[in-house]
C-alpha cells in the first residue's frame, strides 16, 4: 500500500552522512511507491522559538500568556501562523514521520526542537493523549547519528543507557501525540568510521527502510491502564498484573524494578512478556 | 561569599509565574549580596538554530560541516558570533547558572535547547567532561513548572518518572559540561492552583534560595569510574564494589537494577548508601 511519509530533517549540510540518510530514505521510500514530503528545516529557516507571533490576530490573554493553550486554541481557530499551517498540513498527510538529525546534547538541535514545540504544540491535549492521542493513526521514528559509540550509551557506559536519553523524546512527545513509535535508526559515530562503514551503515539502513512499514512499533502503556480520577497513577488491577514481573512496564514507568532491556530501541517486547 | 548568577530566562510574558519565579531569585540572591545577571531569551530574541552562520570568517570544512567540531575550533580562534561570545563571557563569570522555563515536551524550549548548543556547543569536548569538565567550579540548576501534578511524573505514573525526564538534561548538558548540579526547583503545575498556592510555592522558593549555594549537589558518578581505553565503560573494581547495591548508579548507568529513588530530584544520594 502506498504510504506517504514525512522527513523533518536537520543537518545544514548536503554531504553529511545525515543527509545521505535523508537521501537514502527518500530513494527507498519512493521506489517502494511512498509519496515522500521533506522538511528541511535549515534550508526553509524554521523559526525555532515559540513566541507569541506564532497566533495570528492576537492572542487570548497576553497578560498571562500560555504558549500551549494559546496555540491550541488558535488552531481550532484556524489563527496559526503560516509556517506551522504548513508543517500541520504535511503532517496530516503523513501516515509516517521520519525525524532525522545528528545528536546534540543528549537530544534533537534545537532547530527541530522548535518544529515539535511549534508544529506538535496543538498537538499537546491532555484528554487525547498517549494511546489515544492526536495522531494514533501515525508511525513516527527517530534516526540520527551520535558521534561516540555504543558502548559509552550502555547501562554501564559513561553516558548511560540509550534507553533512558530517547525516552523523553520517544514517550513525552512522539507516544504522547498517539505516534505508534518504530524503533530509532542509530547510526552510531559514523564520523569516526572508515567509508565502508559508513557505507555498510547505509546499507543496513536501506535494508532496513524495504519493510519498515510493516514493523511493530516500541511496547508504551496503553492510557487505559492509568485511573484518570487518581492523579493518572497505574490502576491497583494493572500494577498486581505486573508486580510478578523481574522489570518495570517501561523506562519512566519502572515500578521501582530494573528496566525493561532496549525497550526503546527494539520494537514490542513488552508484548512478548 | 558574593557570587556571581546567571539566569537563563525563558518565558514571553513578564506576568507570568516563570516570571515571578526569576524575579524571586534575582531578590533573593541580590539581597544577599551576589551579583545577578538575566538572559532573557525572548527578550533578546536568541537565535536558537546552531548554523554556520555562528563561526565567524568562514567554517574550515564547508562540505562536511560538523557543528561541534566548528564551534570549537573556532572558540579557540576567537570567531565566535557575538551573541555567543557575550552569552560565554557571562558563563565565563558566573560562580551558577539557574535555567528558568516552562517544561515544553519533557524538556526545555527550543529557545532554551539553542542556548544550550550554541553557547555550550564549545564545551562539548571528549578529553573534558563530566567530572572532568570545563565548568567543574560552577553550579549549575534547573527551575521549572509543569503543567500537571507531581503524580503524573512518579514510577508509576501516566508520564514516568521524573528524574527519567531529567536525566538526560542534568547528566546529558549540565553534567556532561563539569556543572555541579543542585537538585533542580519544580514547580507543580502552578497554572491550575489557587493564587495561594502559587504564592506559597514562590514562599518555598525564596526560602530555598537563602542556603541554596550551601547545597550539596546532585550524584552522579566521576569520570575515573570509567575505562577510556574500553569504550569508556565502568572499570571492573567499580561494577565490583556496586554489585552487591540494591540501586544502580545512576538513571543512565543503572547497571541493570532498579534506579535509585530521587536521584536527579534530591541531593548526595549516592554517598550516603
Amino acid at each position: 500500500m502506498a504510504k506517504k511519509v514525512l522527513i523533518v530533517y536537520a543537518h545544514e549540510s548536503p554531504a553529511s552522512f545525515n543527509a545521505a540518510a535523508k537521501d537514502a530514505a527518500v530513494a527507498a521510500l519512493t521506489a517502494q511507491g511512498c509519496t515522500v514530503e521533506v522538511s528541511d528545516l535549515y534550508a526553509m529557516k524554521f523559526k525555532a522559538a515559540a513566541t507569541t507571533e506564532d497566533i495570528t490576530g492576537g492572542v487570548k490573554d497576553a497578560e498571562n500568556f500560555c504558549y500551549a493553550k494559546e496555540i491550541k486554541l488558535a488552531s481550532e481557530e484556524g489563527r496559526l501562523a503560516d509556517d506551522i499551517k504548513k508543517e500541520q498540513e504535511k503532517l496530516k498527510e503523513a501516515d509516517l514521520v521520519i525525524f532525522q538529525f545528528p545528536m546534540y546534547w543528549s537530544s534533537v538541535p534545537a532547530i527541530m526542537k522548535g518544529w515539535m514545540d511549534r508544529v506538535l504544540g496543538s498537538a499537546y491535549a491532555q484528554e487525547k493523549r498517549y494511546s489515544e492521542g492526536i495522531f494514533k493513526d501515525k508511525k513516527a521514528m527517530l534516526s540520527f547519528t551520535t558521534d561516540c559509540p555504543e558502548s559509552v550509551y550502555s547501562d554501564t557506559g559513561i553516558n548511560g543507557d540509550i534507553n533512558v536519553t530517547l525516552s523523553p523524546l520517544q514517550n513525552g512527545i512522539l507516544n504522547y501525540c498517539g505516534f505508534q513509535v518504530f524503533a530509532p535508526q542509530i547510526f552510531w559515530d559514523p564520523a569516526t568510521g572508515s567509508p565502508e562503514s559508513r557505507s555498510s551503515m547505509l546499507e543496513g539502513w536501506r535494508t532496513r527502510l524495504q519493510n519498515l512499514c510493516g514493523e511493530a512499533p516500541v511496547y508504551f502503556a496503553p492510557l487505559d491502564y492509568f485511573d484518570k480520577e487518581k492523579g493518572f497513577l497505574l490502576k491497583p488491577e494493572v500494577k498486581e498484573k505486573y508486580a510478578s514481573k523481574e522489570c518495570g512496564l517501561t523506562v519512566g514507568i519502572h515500578m521501582g524494578k530494573p528496566l525493561p532491556a532496549n525497550s526503546q530501541t527494539k520494537a514490542g517486547l513488552q508484548s512478548l512478556s
